[in-house]
């Protein structure tokens, strides 16, 4: 099932090591300008091989539009977009042929189907992740109109949690940190880590800003319950947090955001109350596991049930939440725009306004 | 958007103090044999005035199945349950009929639709998720045919967290208490809260065994982030963590759960590789802010935006956990029961097995 | 799969002679007036018992409305609708427990589903129909307010065609007759097919007024496939055509609705180009087959294989197409409201007209 | 809405003058022979410029497989193909910029959108069913692994109707005629079509054979209302027919299929009873208006308001029905490839046989 949403909707395809991957947006609204520098500019926001703290693997991430855009407006038709994948080395993948990867879906996709496409992770692999983008920067184009704003960056890497929180300065930072005063040191420890063959786990902290109240559609599609599925459909995510984290520490009388005229007095409740937002922020943490990609020996058995020892050779990230911070953006625009668009539907003052 | 589910499909109806709550559940596989007696166990497990540590709200939630059941099974149409309101003492409610009562949906639902059911919150109480437990036992006789089990209880209050896990204790516990030794200092917590006015939050631990290999339908209806999704639409979740709770804050050597093959030498993935259910239990936690229903004055605007002091009466859970505990089960599933049946159509294996 | 529509979508539930039949719609927009009175008159509209051209078996079809309208109106939460089955008479259905009724649905449920509500048809029973004139009355409500009218009636009787089309005759007939020449002939061969212990078939005719251009989602929820679906899966339809229904047999330059600034001037079309409709009345005729319950001996078979003769006793009607005639309007209504809905979200402009 | 199916579904995509149409096609299953000569094969029988019947528009329509497949089988995840347009010719286009051909959906997309790709009908082009047929072409790699084989053909043209089916004859013939006595009438009621500028309607007859019982799922997913939905999606259908198409005009005891243990008597139900198939051969027919596309003058408007007279130029089918008739083919193939899968989910002895 490789759709998401209901009106604005997509479908990804592809795996990290065939001809190409790609997406179908439908339910684009017509009238939109496609901006195609910015959709590249996203894609290169994620783009593996920039330095030194992400994959070495290169790829250029081009993005190809086939249809759904004429003149430079979408038409309300089918926005399909395509990258062909120019760095496969698939020889580097023959290695783990028959081999179930620890911490990969290795073992779950050959036990489901019976098959898998075993270079490089196929569809397993975050590479699907750069589709995720590319729909993501259509959505972010919406969002624009309403100047809806959408932040991102990484608060805690290896179990260091940063303090401070500076989505402006985590934009330029290369590993996207929040806290200009840890920044450093988590450079340190994913050096660390490389060098020690590992790779360590992180936190990303996301952020949307000048959001409409009213958007969320409860109680099984609510703002909150869809973000925490976009959230962890993303390869590597391992839980979510909307608002104050601390939460379930608190009592009543400290957790309920009081509510004045102006607004609400704090929020705690991350910008949703009820599955809808509530005008505050949205705010949110996702947890990413360590990439299971390291270059130590680990037990495990092949596809004839052999037990043996296995070092994985190749590039990959130390630390997928950098890159994945990116990717957590992109989901969260995908579902507001699908929000957006729904929450228009709601009301009878609406349809009035609209068809009178 | 009040349905949940693809192939295993639910939709729920009904406000806390409307004529009925409900649902009606699509997909059931016919021939299941529907135990009353089992589903009103369940609901029993959820239901209020129990106890001192829930409302004294008494409600009967006595299920009545109204349709797709014949001689005792399943006959493969919908099937319809519906539970009257016996208590429902609209009255309790005049006195919030036009304020936003702090951390509750008031707020938003009268801003998104313009029109607000304010008898008890109306359809987002939590009393909808009597519904959701009706329709999880449907899934959970289904599930039992297979021998799979799903367990659940409460593993943190007020910031308290346990340190054993004995899901069996929990089943008799009052709390569900999940750790003997903390039970005692829990439940004087909560008599403290409630003599304070006040609420608190807590961590509610779910554990599904004897899954079978393969489900989960990657990308974007993988197992973990549809279990995201449904533990997110409960009322007061807010965060939801799969597998060992520090992933984010390990190393890769350290969180790859190495492979044997008598299974997995470690489950810190929680049962859960690229989405799809790797034979090992799956284990997650679920965050409960806390009950937004406090009787200390709090501070909030009315609907005619009035900034007004406001003290809740009536009756209410000083913990949405402990309950709540019995929806994650509930939830799970519902998610595994159509987990099920989607991963009987994804081999032509499976296709030539039923159609010889 | 008992659900119908993307975003106002129902789902309905219940056996012709279980406890109660009864729909869930999810998707009306708040603010609507539920006028109650209006949703029983359609009811009454279809409901058996009326005169001697329909069943005898009487039912009172009452509705009872359980969520989702607060003080009059549609909160944006789900409207259950119930309703009660008082003249089950289940001792009449005992004869045909084992038998595979000619025509019918029994012998494809027993081998589908391996277990049959062998009451008067179970959920195949056209009964089923009551709910869809239930929620098609709350789309009605929808189109009232932009001044959409649905009309009806029978064209065609037993091989009979009408030759003048009069919409407001027809809703004073018995028999919804179009042609008042046509009337008691058509009447006459119902008495004399009844006489013959047979039944007849019929051809309904529907047409759609003041509908907004727009309306349809190309490719495959164009505005007449989507008729299409929602006319063929109601009970004993064969075929539906839109438009003229000749344009089959005529040249491009005949069939070709040329226009003027006024609009066009023909309607071969039947008010649809390209999946949306194009401004004009919506026109298209529904096919029904003969009713399959006749009281004459027939040759069958049995759940136990044995080759039987059978002779139907009970009441049915001699013609569906009659009452089909208003579950027609039912169908057409709730696909109108769908894609007023999703019409709402195609354009930036909409999306900018509501959110500024 | 360009996404067609629940649980074999695919999502098209592209303009006729784009860079490319495709398709993605999702919950194809794991372990698929992937033919590709076949499906080119396929998409030979429905590609333009092959003979005088059709538009000398001349198409490769060359597939290419862009994902989900790996060492020539499906495995299970998304399969994208692209065919790529080749033959655009946009100048030929410029004449219809402003202009709204009638009987074509320039009018509606105008309307609906604000904004129309006009080069050759865009996304409204019967260019799109090519990726209908790719798509069909995987659905029939399913079917023959069961042995069922669909069969199309023509039956009436131009308001002449055949006498005699012969499928087998059909699948030589240069306009797929089923009646090998009228093939010589139709082709020069054709060309002489052609010759007077103007285009004709015609009828396609459906056939399914060796299909199982069971397939189809009530209410609203049932066999017959989907195949409608699907061939009714197609460019230029104005209406179906399903089993004897004057079923509407018979009796009951006329129409009734009584059944004996070899199967049933006859077969005017078309092999569908109460939505499901019943183990006969379905059959219906397709009706097709005729080509919008003539080269004669016609009254129409333009985006301007203005009331012009138009003259199409170009190249285009004089009888969409001829190419049309394997649409039908492929949107059948994908309705029974997802009703196959659906049904394996709807018993207990199917879930307990899948996973013992």
């Amino acid at each position: 099932m490789n759709d998401f949403g209901k009106i604005f909707r997509f479908t990804t395809f592809g795996e990290s090591h065939g001809k190409a991957i790609g997406v179908v947006v439908d339910g684009v609204p017509a009238g939109l300008d496609i901006d195609e520098d910015f959709i590249q500019s996203e894609m290169d926001r994620r783009r593996p091989g920039k330095n030194k703290f992400a994959t070495q693997r290169n790829e250029a991430d081009k993005v190809e539009i086939l249809s759904g855009v004429f003149e430079g407006k979408s038409t309300g038709t089918p926005i399909a977009m395509v990258i062909f994948n120019t760095n496969q080395k698939s020889r580097d993948y023959n290695n783990i042929k028959d081999v179930f990867r620890p911490g990969h879906a290795d073992f779950t996709y050959w036990n489901k189907y019976g098959i898998r496409d075993y270079r490089g992770g196929g569809r397993s692999s975050a590479r699907e992740t750069a589709a995720r983008v590319a729909v993501g920067a259509i959505a972010k184009l919406i969002l624009k109109q309403l100047n809806i704003t959408i932040l991102s960056g990484v608060i805690e890497i290896g179990g260091i949690r940063g303090e401070s929180v500076d989505f402006e300065f985590a934009k330029k930072s290369e590993i996207f940190a929040l806290d200009k005063n840890k920044e450093e040191i988590w450079k340190e420890e994913i050096i660390k880590a490389k060098k020690e063959h590992d790779s360590l786990g992180g936190v990303v902290k996301l952020k949307i800003q000048n959001l409409p109240i009213g958007l969320g559609e409860p109680i099984y599609y609510k703002l909150d319950n869809i973000l925490a599925s976009a959230m962890m459909s993303i390869n590597a995510t391992k839980g979510i947090y909307i608002g104050n984290k601390d939460a379930h520490k608190l009592k009543g009388s400290q957790n309920n955001d009081e509510i004045r005229n102006d607004g609400f007095k704090t929020n705690n409740a991350g910008g949703i109350l009820g599955g809808i937002s509530d005008g505050e922020e949205i705010e949110m943490e996702i947890y990413f596991k360590p990439t299971p990609s390291i270059f130590k020996s680990q037990q495990t058995i092949d596809t004839h049930d052999n037990e043996i020892d296995f070092k994985l050779e190749g590039r990959h990230d130390p630390l997928v939440a950098i890159r994945g911070s990116v990717v957590t953006e992109s989901m969260a625009a995908v579902v507001i725009a699908d929000m957006l668009l729904l929450n228009m539907t709601r009301t009878m003052d609406n349809i009035k306004k609209l068809y009178s």
